[in-house]
């Protein structure tokens, strides 16, 4: 094999081993929550955290409707990281780069406060890590109104699609047609005060430090090229 | 109002002005599209182009469900922007700054190949402006093989959250914990050239401007400050 053929692009590869798995959904924090709410399907956008086999989900609307229903509500929690759009020579051809993970199964409405405490300290670390020791902590009340879901990684999926375009090698490789990627990071800008701030309280150094959502790219350190 | 009132933070708000909608399906290029398929959600990530009051879509996994189902399949479509993570003062106010829109609705198969190129023209443009001309068009093959969805915005909603954190105003604005915003940006990188690409052929204008992803920021253009 050479090296151009091993950068040869490869359609999207499903993965079934747990590194991978685990690798997209600590790289992501905001998954797509999909359930089926009086027989329609509703997905929406909520922060998420990983310890171990399990993801702790943080709802609100989706938790409403979750927490009505009488039996188990099956879900699909994807995390999708997009990485790049390919330039094919064909339209056809033309795709997007992505990581893309997708959970099945009933998630736990948590109810013990520990358990919950549990959850919201794995969300809350994986979004930002040192808060959960540096900021208050949930009261009794802000706990109760706070709703945790658990559900285990016992049935999920991963696709990766990455490299150049594919055609290449094929007939459309004659063409004068420039083709290649243009890649694509989530970047994360320098922290930015609360205008409210009282003076003289200080950034953190575990803020300071970037290490905010660390699945994202500090912009100091990012290279263009 | 006070300056620093006017930058308070407010809850999420939901708009149901169509321009509000349009600016952020204009922002993204990658949604997640749910469906029931065997009384089971699924969410799954494609790319998506929005023309007038209608959005089109090319799937693949979720296509199939839709082509093989007998009966009319309601869907969600929901794009979410992440524009940052919100520091509280209190772990409970820590959010997401975001910005979403979710359509509902039954879309439409399209059979006919005129609507096909339309869909795939509003897809293709919305992502990577330039090369529906620029590139090799489908043949009537490729075409064939390709399913495109047509769904109409008549059910839709955006939520926008921004802003700094809301607890600087109550009890724990007296707390010494710092407290605002980490920015996060999609930001695309310079072009990388397909390593098969042959010689002699440049890259084009659209591409080389770095006009690819209209909705991401550009890298030389990005101040992380």
């Amino acid at each position: 094999m050479t090296e151009r053929t091993r950068l040869r692009r490869l359609p999207a590869q499903g993965s079934h081993r747990v590194e991978d798995l685990h690798a997209v959904l600590d790289a992501g924090f905001v998954c797509h929550l999909g359930l089926v709410v009086d027989g329609t399907p509703m997905v929406v956008p909520t922060s998420y955290g990983r310890a171990g086999d399990t993801v702790y989900l943080h709802g609100s609307v989706a938790s409403r409707s979750l927490r009505a229903a009488r039996e188990p509500v099956q879900v699909c929690v994807t995390v999708t990281l997009v990485d790049g759009v390919v330039l094919a020579r064909s339209v056809f051809n033309h795709s997007v780069n992505y990581r893309c993970a997708m959970v099945f199964g009933v998630p736990e409405v948590l109810t013990d406060d520990g358990d919950k405490l549990v959850g919201l300290e794995a969300i809350s670390e994986h979004v930002a890590p040192g808060q959960w020791q540096y900021a208050r902590p949930p009261s009794a009340k802000e706990l109760a109104a706070t709703t945790v879901l658990r559900l285990a990684l016992d049935e999920a999926s991963v696709k990766v699609s990455e490299g150049p375009p594919d055609d290449g090698d094929g007939p459309d490789g004659e063409l004068d047609v420039w083709a290649g990627e243009v890649p694509l990071r989530t970047v994360r800008l320098e922290p930015v005060a609360d205008p409210a701030l009282r003076d003289g309280i200080g950034m953190p150094a575990h803020v300071g430090d970037g290490a905010i959502a660390p699945g994202t790219t500090r912009w100091r350190d990012l290279d263009g090229r």
